[in-house]
């Protein structure tokens, strides 16, 4: 046997594994090893399991199958949550959990996989980014859009390239990997509920494409391979208080108000440039009062693709740089939100420290043209 | 001089016609046809309005330059409002006014332009559609990335195509023109700030594209060519009690209950297929007492593309379904939030009518696999 | 057993069945079906073809696993050509004898489903589609980039997606399925020799894409459902004596001439809308003179989108039209060669016949805006 | 006046300057300074120019209107060619007047734009790369799909874009600007007639897209800014014998003995990952004994995108690398004829080096990645 890499594979539930209830809604299953995993042919070869593993890997592992894109031996364990939880259950005590299962195995694998629910993965893979303050490993989330045990999941392709990427390639952030492509964890959004090509990463290229090699171009990392320490340090706290609210044209004082009420943090998701109405004085001193009881303000775009820059271009920007609003750049709401979680947490920053670093590039989630 | 066909062009504000204060933001220009419009030689032919307008047409329009796009003669009136909007500032009032003013001119011209601001290009084109019930003229909604007093200013090509599909295409239904194409008014989304191509609609093609020529595939129009009368039938009313809600993770029930208070309907921009954070019931409670309570509450899924089915297909979806929220299909929240402030002023229709409203196509506006 | 269907799988090379051979090049290998297909669980459902199946189809028959996409039971046999090819050595031989088996097969299967070579799969899905006069029967051609053998084999679900459709959907045509997408076989190109999504149909869109649930919109089909008779009808001829030839900058006579001769038909691939150099009179003077001596030439554009209207536009196009090169408008090269190779054997239709058959519409090939 | 910048705009002839002639087809025009731009205000500043400009400059110069792109101002010259050609007219004499004329008035520019037929724009693009062995200032090839008499004409905004870019960014290289995007001119291709956007580099990102900001990433360009001397070396031979061969399923001997016949080099148009037909030897012969005889052939694929390795994949290509049939890598078909054209005049090299120099990246245009 040549050599051998391990890799963790997080099962926390999602429509990866799910079946059709008594209801005929799609709950997650318990035990996808035994279920599915272990009989298809492409994620496990049975035979070489039998013949070769040594009685305690046996216990732990399944064998990926030879195949031309590495001469190494991969074997992965997949380890279930207690608790699987519906794609739209996650929440910030999930990735919690995941953040420290991560370090406490960290040095027992050569990489991470995580099995996640595709509805909230654009906030996890944030989320993880953040809290995993170094990360000398490559950790890949991924999921389905069909279910594993049906015959056209494309799960099955999704944790395949996962676990290949996270075995074979050094790519030490948090990742996603959907379809065919792999995307930056604070870069990537679900942008389909139907395709199977469900995430994008709209400000930013994918780190690769699954062609037929699998190679990443390593400009593409925040780290030049060799340059981060292989080591695991995680910052185990997250902020609750924290919400998103969108502007549209029926906007009035009272919802801010209502929104803003008890929070620390605010992702601000305004129209193109990052501008809200401003005839009507009133939606700004709503803001502005928010901002000077020291609730952090983010200010995201509405659209897909674009950026909020730190000087107004238009009147109805103007007055949110000026009260002191932060311009998120090209933030996904997703990342900014899972940033302000993190950021207010920093009990030994200052509220502009904390702005300070809400508007640097920390883990490759924004472009500040003036840094 | 041969056929003639006559455009109104409303200038209701937007980057179109803006330029720079001395705040070093860009405001809206008064009086753009004379500083900037008429000294375009691709949007005015000075030498032909010379020679061949006669007086009474001189005081009013503009002659489009001859092209190999047509034969007709274009001309057309820059009808400017007193008070010209930035693109954040448009609302409800502002739509009631063009809508009534399309209506006001609807006999006098052959089409419509509004030159609209870009950030709530999405919110006008969807609420004009739902307003207009019947129109069998083509009304075009442009505008512009980088304003007309700009060397490489986009609205130049903008509002020329628009003129040209108002004046040679019979589209009957409310559009938008940018960049390159022409959308479904309904359908449309601002999807970028920075790009030219601004606009996009992620669940139905575009109407057409302007290429080297200009044709529109009449397949693609709501409305068969000729089956659509020559009049202009408005509903002349909006509610403005109407919000949208995004759900992210660290969502709580005092959230829902601070949004949906007041509110005669709430759109609620839920993940993937349709689905809330289920584990924590308080949450869901909050939402079926709102829809108890008569709030009309639609479903929209934060993706930019997919649909939710009015089936569930995951447990967190099931319960939505059960309570009585509605299914807005393929509907952008631009449209359905536009939609709901739409139907919630029929006052001769119960609520059940309302429910069912919202999920029919009326204006091109969604599709529902089961009509 | 509720309904069943049987679709029959003609297996005749290409990447999708290959392993290397000593050389370390890929191979075609034979037997996939009892090496690889039958152990894959999401192509094969083992346990109820040995529980349930009669025996006189387990000698033939594979089942497919059900799955949320249909309640059909799904069985296919694979059949396996005595000799197989790589992808650049199929002819005019091989695609006559597919056609001919599937008219021979005809009555024995609900569909359709070859598995080809990808380099040649345009000018096979092109031919087949000229051949098959009248097919009322779904006709899916797929293969793969990464062979089956492969654990990250797109084989898997291009097969998979190709039986459900052929055996679930009436789409009377020729088509082929590759990476999401079902094309019509006279509109598909290869893009791409290293990603996954290695075809795509530039001039018109794919007819369905496969997301989380599988189906057609029926008016993008050649024939409305049910508008087609449930037959088979073949013409079993195909021209030999045909080529195609690029324009570039440094063509001469001379290489005219010489690929002109001894030919029956020409495909020339010009510049943008039809052109080729005018200044050197000896260049159009060679193409006059084949088209006088009868050979039929047609005009296909290089760019990979776009159309050569019978009309030219430009001088430089304006000699070929006038000489009597026949205008392809939208067809690929691909196409137009399989085309042609029909076209020239109708030995009942005259020259003039013959053009006026290539300039309409038979197979979905074109759009001729004229017709 | 504050920094003046000189741009010579170099006006060869394409669909840029045509109109319609007795005949009804599009030819070029002489004079487009006068009779067009001086008249279109996004193009001209005539206040100024009458004003401010000097006289000496008045004689030569237009005025880019001023803007928000840069604070520079911008006069350029329209050097017009007396022979002004039709795009599918352009041969290798044209381009190497281009050259000469970019090297002639080197010293007098600051940057350079070559008005150029589209439809043979990537090959001169191409040509022009190599040709200039050396350059220290910015060359932009563009031209328009709609001409510049039009109203609707894009090459209004392709031109303006063109002299900003030369004038304003420091991209020392050839390069081509349509639509909204710069691409490198080793990588171009015309992929749509009848799109605004009828061009694109399908193996390598465009440079830059002209967004409401106009910036360029100094990491896309082939020369780190600073890098490289000012100065412009040019080799200004281009051999003529050199042509492409597209492989197709027709394909015999007598096709390829024929276009090899008198050639020095040729680019042979292979299927998918650089495959012929083999079980035909004698095509393969066919092809061994032109290299035997020294003509240089180059492997490229016909898919838009991919790359043929120096390794052969399939058994079908494994005999092309034996016989010394060179890998073109991921070349357009375009440039790997220009590359031909340029190194087979390089007398000093033996076959083998030029071989070498065919495989070595020079111009960005191709990713060899053994290098």
């Amino acid at each position: 046997m040549g050599q051998v890499k391990r890799v963790l594979v997080i099962y926390t539930g999602g429509t990866f594994g799910m079946l059709k209830n008594e209801k005929g809604v799609l709950t997650p299953q318990k035990n996808i090893e035994h279920r599915v995993i272990r009989k298809l042919a492409q994620l496990h070869d049975d035979d070489y399991w039998h013949k070769n593993l040594a009685k305690t890997d046996k216990a732990d592992y399944l064998v990926l199958p030879d195949g031309k894109d590495t001469d190494i031996k991969i074997l992965y364990k997949i380890y279930e949550y207690d608790e699987l939880k519906d794609s739209s259950d996650f929440m910030i005590e999930d990735w919690l959990k995941m953040a420290r299962d991560i370090k406490r195995f960290y040095y027992d694998y050569d990489g991470f996989v995580v099995l996640h629910g595709t509805d909230t993965t654009a906030y996890g893979a944030s989320v993880l980014s953040f809290m995993l303050e170094s990360v000398g490993k490559t950790v890949v989330l991924t999921g389905a859009q069909v279910p594993i045990f049906q015959p056209r999941s494309d799960g099955n392709n999704n944790i395949l390239c996962a676990i290949l990427i996270a075995a074979t390639l050094h790519i030490p952030e948090v990742t996603v990997f959907f379809g065919a492509k792999l995307f930056r964890g604070t870069r990537v959004k679900k942008v389909s509920n139907t395709r199977i090509y469900a995430f994008d990463s709209p400000n930013f290229p994918p780190l690769l494409e699954a062609k037929t090699i699998l190679e990443v171009d390593p400009k593409m990392l925040i780290h030049l391979p060799g340059s981060v320490p292989d080591e695991c340090r995680l910052h185990d706290k997250l902020a609750q208080k924290v919400y998103v609210l969108k502007v549209a044209p029926t906007i009035t004082p009272e919802i801010i108000r209502a929104v803003f009420e008890g929070m620390e943090g605010v992702v601000l998701e305004t129209y193109g440039n990052g501008n809200i109405p401003i005839k009507r004085k009133e939606i700004y001193k709503e803001i502005e009062k928010a901002v000077k009881n020291n609730v952090l303000v983010v200010n995201v775009t509405q659209c897909i693709n674009g950026t909020v820059l730190g000087k107004a271009i238009y009147e109805t920007g103007l007055l949110l740089v000026e009260c002191g609003v932060v311009p998120a750049f090209d933030m996904t709401a997703e990342a900014a939100l899972a940033k302000l979680s993190y950021v207010l947490t920093k009990t030994e920053l200052s509220y502009q420290e904390k702005v300070e670093l809400m508007k640097t590039n920390i883990r490759g989630e924004l472009h500040n043209p003036n840094h």
